[in-house]
Parts: structure tokens; sequence; C-alpha cells
């Protein structure tokens, strides 16, 4: 609250601002935020992502950036797009410029209907969808929606870093459900539900990534997607599927989304920011009527509503522009790009180094050899001019030392090829360290061993160690 | 939490999803919402705006609406806008259509800080600035980072609808302070911050629209502006000044804003959507570097970035159209649209009705003569084709059902002046309704009375009654 004044304010009334005789009471710590006791308690835990700590770093030319996310959108036809933004300003002013519905532009909402029917999503209503400042906004209001101080969030270990900054703004507590190459693993799921039971734990819901995940870049099989509903069912838990990625398969056609199977259990959340473009904002969440209402209500309290001119660019791109040849140009795109990574590290990357094969999406996920630590080794890596996302920012609980995420989306082959280069070069040198200093003093880059029981493990237990390609 | 399944979970790990031979618990209202107990608290409180609750009344084109804040953009040079917005895409794709920065464009962030200079913001640093999906965002986001539950908000009495709906999505209490013709009331806020204490409440922060207010039209004095602060400085209140009309003087240069007297006591709120284009959704925070920090941070949690192009499309247009004239030709428009009201008013409205004299901004605030209530009203006045919002909208605590808000951004003053028309004449006729009634039920329509100790009485209290201009 406004502190106490010292005086008697009643007494004081007509004091001018600027007397400056007002025997105000010096902050604490004068020279630190003089604000600092006055932050809701979410605020306090709030901290700067891995991804933007590495933000001036990636962009310096000089380094080949394996750490951001970004589509290539120069892949887009730019000429052909902007002049139908254009268009759109110049022909229809009043509608593009003007405020719209909380809810999102109808026409808009019927073709992201057509979209989510590409995997198998066919009994969609355009009232059940609301447009979102890109879907991290969907996420955010979801968690909003449903999420007290306290209750619990189970997520895939790892988990999307952008989730775990909004459940941890919500005050939510994560517990991270292990996952291995065929995605999460629902003994895992049910042996998490059964371990929040018995401590009275509040679940709130699963928030799940099911296609070429971020950032382990592993899909939910087939098999799993079934075992997965039928423990929702039996538990009666809620599945926010999250699904950025999923028409970026390279090898074939989109998988069924787990909202297919169930309308009513399942929260979709969907993106236009790696299919066309992540500047224009533009996200959706499907979710039954009731819960679309709410949402409704909370998105009107953030933004009022979705900004008009990028969701009539979108509805008028997929109007009139060949979007789906587009997606098919972007994952060849992709495909090769992905093709370089995983060729460039078989051939460079020293032996107990493993990692992730995608077949769709963005992302390598990489564990590097016994006692070292990605983000230990990150300053070692700017130096030699690559960057990539140390895992530790893809659990809540600190753990994934061991781990990177490395992107491929962005860069050509041959910067991949480079970086790739660059990057096995420094993991060489940081093994080399690892053994001299071993000798002499085991415990520094041991901290974490294989079998620690550390909950990053599960991606590389028994029973799928042999599935993850080998660096040699 | 997940409720309990009713079979063993471990025993039944292998079953199908769709074999529905689970002993499943049918939900307590089957045709109710099925996850209406899983809901966080902050969800219960939502409620459907007044705004809202008349969207499809106003859009249907026999109605006059003076309901709705939309600006006239079709004021603006829409092909000069079209040309320039598809150019910023086909020549600059790679940076328009790519994510950016959370705290927003820096190019966008300098052309802010030259916007404020023009109200006496000399010292604002692009650094600390945040650029918003508009200032709803930015409101938003102060709140989520200052306001726990059950802290309280000292904001104008009426105060912004939109604002009072973020501050019950964060459960905060508000608690309504005066306002007369020159504004907020000094003393008034003394008084509330005196009951704050004694009550042991948490006192956040003070919302406030110090120019041509949302919705009661007043402007805060250049004295109380200064009274303001030094009650600001004695009790170490924050203030949070949002200023999305503060350009649209109709008379005179702008006033130098509270954020110009005081940099660390004052976080400002802006908005382009009054003086360029809503549909864009871009506005700001001002706010010391410490707030700044915890803002981005809370942003990209919330959205990651805000769009790129909408941001690329501002900083052009400041940089290339004459935005000045633009502002002008606005005010222009809009003061022949105040007079067209305020002349409709004076003509047309029975005795004992009162409103405010905008000299800038939207918005008039109309108060009906003692007895009758505007949401009680408002069918009878969609019957005879016209629409406005009911005042209780704007409380926290449900007064001020004898206030309306008239809008006079949007349509043409010959609409206006039919709407009055048509407005004055519903007035009339509840008026003749009333004092029928009157004779046999004296408590039906007269809920509210003058000297009721209600809070909106401090509108027309002893101090400003004669400043309110009557009908006839």
């Amino acid at each position: 609250m406004a502190t106490t004044p010292p005086g008697s304010p009643a007494g004081s009334g007509q004091q001018g601002a600027h007397q400056g005789a007002h025997p105000h009471p010096a902050p604490r710590h004068p020279r630190l935020d003089p604000l600092a006791d006055r932050y809701a308690a979410r605020t306090h835990g709030m901290k700067t992502s891995e991804i933007r700590a590495l933000f001036s770093v990636v962009s310096r030319p000089e380094v080949v950036s394996l750490a951001g996310g970004m589509p290539a959108v120069t892949a887009l036809p730019l000429d052909a797009v902007g002049s139908m933004i254009g268009d759109l300003v110049s022909g229809m002013g009043a509608q593009t410029l003007q405020y719209g519905s909380g809810q999102g532009d109808p026409r808009l909402r019927e073709r992201i209907c057509d979209v989510m029917a590409l995997e198998g999503i066919t009994d969609a209503s355009p009232s059940e969808v609301v447009v979102t400042v890109g879907s991290q906004q969907g996420l955010d209001l979801v968690t909003r929606v449903f999420v007290d101080p306290g209750d619990v969030i189970l997520a895939e270990a790892p988990s999307y870093v952008g989730a775990l900054g909004v459940f941890q703004s919500a005050e939510a507590r994560v517990r991270h459900v292990a996952m291995d190459d065929d995605g999460l693993i629902p003994e895992a799921l049910e042996e998490a539900l059964v371990a929040c039971r018995a401590a009275g734990d509040r679940v709130k819901f699963l928030y799940t990534v099911p296609n070429f995940h971020n950032p382990a870049g592993v899909t939910l099989s087939e098999p799993r997607r079934e075992a997965i509903m039928a423990i929702a069912e039996r538990w009666d838990l809620l599945i926010i599927e999250d699904n950025p990625y999923g028409l970026l398969g390279f090898d074939r056609e989109p998988m069924r989304a787990l909202r297919a199977r169930d309308s009513q259990r399942v929260i979709y959340l969907g993106s236009f920011s790696k299919t066309f473009s992540p500047g224009l904002r533009v996200g959706w969440v499907l979710a039954p009527l009731a819960v679309r209402e709410k949402l409704v209500l909370a998105t009107e309290a953030q933004v009022l509503c979705p900004p008009s001119l990028t969701q009539y660019a979108v509805a008028r791109y997929l109007d009139t522009q060949p979007w789906r040849e587009q997606i098919k140009l972007f994952t060849e795109l992709y495909r090769e790009r992905r093709d370089a990574t995983l060729e460039s590290l078989a051939a460079l990357m020293p032996a107990g180094t493993t990692w992730t094969r995608p077949d769709g999406g963005f992302y390598v996920w990489l564990k590097l050899p016994a006692g070292l630590d990605a983000k230990l080794m990150q300053p070692r890596a700017v130096g030699a001019h690559v960057a990539y996302v140390p895992g530790i920012g893809f659990y809540a609980d600190g753990s994934g030392q061991e781990y990177m995420r490395l992107s491929y989306c962005y860069p050509e082959p041959d910067q991949i090829r480079e970086g790739v280069r660059r990057l096995s070069r420094v993991v060489e040198a940081e093994l080399d360290l690892h053994s001299t200093f071993d000798k002499v003093d085991t415990g520094t880059f041991r901290a974490i061993r294989p079998g620690s029981g550390h909950d990053a493990e599960s991606m590389v237990g028994p029973a799928n160690s042999d599935t993850y390609e080998d660096g040699r």
C-alpha cells in the first residue's frame, strides 16, 4: 500500500508538489528499485528466458545462430503479400484500421476451421474459435482462465520455454512428465497423476506439444495418442494441445490431432507464425463453447481485441494465395536444413553426444557427453561464433544442464554446417578440458551423472536410448 | 485437480479411449459446463461488459449508435497508408513479417518519445518504453506486475470500463474517487487514502485518465494536477496515467502530463488508437527502468512480442506522413460532432437532464432526470433505434444507474442530431411513464435519489453542479 506518510496528511493537503519539505522516508536501498516492495507475488518469480539472454549475441553477423526459432519468412512471395496487405488498407480501411470483436474476425475464424480440418478436426465451429495475438496469448488466456496460484500443470520434460514463462507468471507448479523418441510416455503421465493425487495436488491440465516438439523435436506416436486420450478420459484430465508445427512434417501427412479425438477434453492452440508469418502474431484457441466464452472475456480484459489488419491479412492470404503450396515449400526448405544439421552432427560430433532426429518442425535436441554442461559451455561457444539455447531453460526445475536446443529453421545449410563444425570443436575442447581436470578434480565437471535420478534422464532411459542416433 | 477416477488407474493403463466402459462419473449438471469446477478464482468474476452486450444492436444500420468509441478512421489518407504498409511488407518482409523484440521496435520507441514530448514529457528514453498491443495490454501488464488479489486500486468515479475489467480479472478491489468538471477531486483522493490506511488496505496505485476522460468527458485542471502530484509525493502513491486522448483537444495545446512532473512516481500509458488507427493495436507504457524490465518479462509471457508489421506501420507513418496535421483534422471533425451533440442535447433534452461539456476526446457523460435508470431504459432506446452505454458499466460497485455515456466520435453530425432527437423522446416517454407510475408506486422508479450518499452523486455535488450544463 501507499506507505504511511510521516506527517498528518489531512493537515498538509494544500502543499505543493515541489516544495521538497516533506520528511519523506528514503527508500531502504536508494540505488535499487524504490518500488521493489510493491510488486505482485507473481512478479518476483519472473526471470529473463535463456533465449532472450542470447538476443544480443545471436544478432551479431559473425555468429551462426542455432538458437532462435525464426521461420524463413523471406521464402514467402513478399511482393504479392505486400500488395495484398496494401490493398486491404486502401480498399477496406474502415474495417482493417478499426477496432474488431474480441473473439476475432468471423471470416478468419471460418478459414481457421478449414486449416484445422487438415489435422482431422472436422467438427470445429467458428464460434468455438478465439483469435489471439500469437498462440502465446492463447496459452496465457487458457492459463489465466484455469490456473490459480499453487495449481499443478503437467508438461513434458523438456517443455516449451515460453509455456514455462506463462505457468510461472500464473504461479503454477509444473510437474514434468518424461518423454522419449515417441513423445510423452503414457505410463509416466499416469504415474504423475497418481503421485499428484497422493500429494493432494490440484492438476489443472496437461500441456503438450504433440508434433515436432519444441525443444525435443520428437512427435507423439499414434498408439500413444490413443493411450493418452484414454488416460485423460479415465482421469477426467483436461489437455492443452499446442500445435504450431503440425503442418510442417517432412515425410508424411499431418497426424490426427488430439482434439480430433475428443472435442470436450482438449483445448487446441494453433498459430500462423510457422505456416505464414510470426510478425503478424495471429494464433487461435479452439475450445468448448463454455470455455470459449471465458477466453473471450479474458482477452477483452487483456488486449480488447486482436489487431484487425493482421487478421484480415491472414484471412485474405488464405483466400487468395496458394498457402498449401507455400507450406510445402517451407517444409522442403526446412527438410534440407534438418538434413544439413543431422549430417553435420553425425560427421563431426565427438562420441558420447546424442541427439533427436526430427521429421518436421524446427528443432534438434542434443545431449552432451557425460559431465558437460551446455550453459557453462556457452561463453566458449559464443567465443567460437556459434549460438544455441542451453537446455535448462526448458525445465521448470533447473535441470537439463547436459542438453541444448539446436534450431535449423533460419540459417542456410552452409551456415548450419559451419555452425555445427564450430560447435563440435567447442564440445571437443570442453571434453579435453574435462578430462584434464578430471585427473585432479572429479567433482567439478561431473555434477550430473547418468543414473542420478534427475528428470531429464528419462529422455535417455533404457527403453529408448537405442533410438537416439549416436554421433559416431 | 483431475477428479479421482473410480477404478484403479494403474490396472487399466492399456485401455483404449473409445471403449466407453469406464465408470466415469457423470457431470453434476450434464447440460451445463462440465469444467465449471476447474476455473481459476479470477474467472468467476468475469462478466460481459455493457459495451459488448450492445455489439449486436449497434451494428444494425437503422440504429444510431452513440455507444461505441470507434475513431473516424476513414478520415485517414487510406491510399497513402495502404501503399506505405504494402511497401513495408514487399520491401522489408524479413523484418516486418518476422518476430521482433518483446520490448518493441527501437525505432518506434524513439518516435513514441517524440510524441510524448508534445505533452511535456521531455526526459523519456526509448529504453523506458514498452510497446503494447493497444494501451489495454499496457494496463493489463502494469496490473499484473503490481496487483495481488485483494489489493486496492483507486480510480475515478466513473472509470474506463476496460480498466475495470482488467482490475476485476486481477481480483483487485476498486475504490472509486469522486470527480467533477475539473477532474479528480484532490480532497476526495486524500480522503480515500486516509480511509484505506484506516482499513489496512494495500493501495497499489491510482488509475486516472486526466484528459477528456472516458466516460466523463472532463479534464483534470492544472491546479489539480499539482495538488494530486503533491498528494502522491506525500503518500508515496504510484499513479497510472492513462492518456489515449491527450492530443485530441479542441481549443488549446495539450496539457502537461502528470508524468512530466514526476518520472518515478507516474507510469504513463499511451496509444495510437485515437491519433492514428485502433485496428493496428499499438500502444505503449513509459515506466521507470526497474518497472520497465518487469513489464517486458510480463509481455513476453503474454504475447512473446507485439506484432512487427503494425509497429513498423506506425513508425513509418510517423516518419513519412503529416501526422500532426492529421490529428488536427481529426480534432476538427470531432469538435464538429461534439458541437452537434451539445447543441442537440440543449435543444431537445427534457428538464432535469444534465451532461458534461468535453473540450476534447470522444465522450459526453449524461445524467438522467431523477428516478430514471439508463439500463432499464435501454430496451426502449433500442426500440427507438438509438444506442448508448448505460453508466453502470463504469462503476465497479454497480452504481451509476442514472448515467449514460454518449460517444460522438463515429457518427456524422446529422446522425448525431437524429440520435439525440430519438434519445430525448425516449427520455420524455420514460418520464411520462415515471410520473404515471409515481402516483401508484413511488418505489419502482426512484431507487436512486439525490443525496442517497451513493458514489456517483459526487459528480453533481454542491461544488460543481452549476458547471454542468442543464438541458433547458
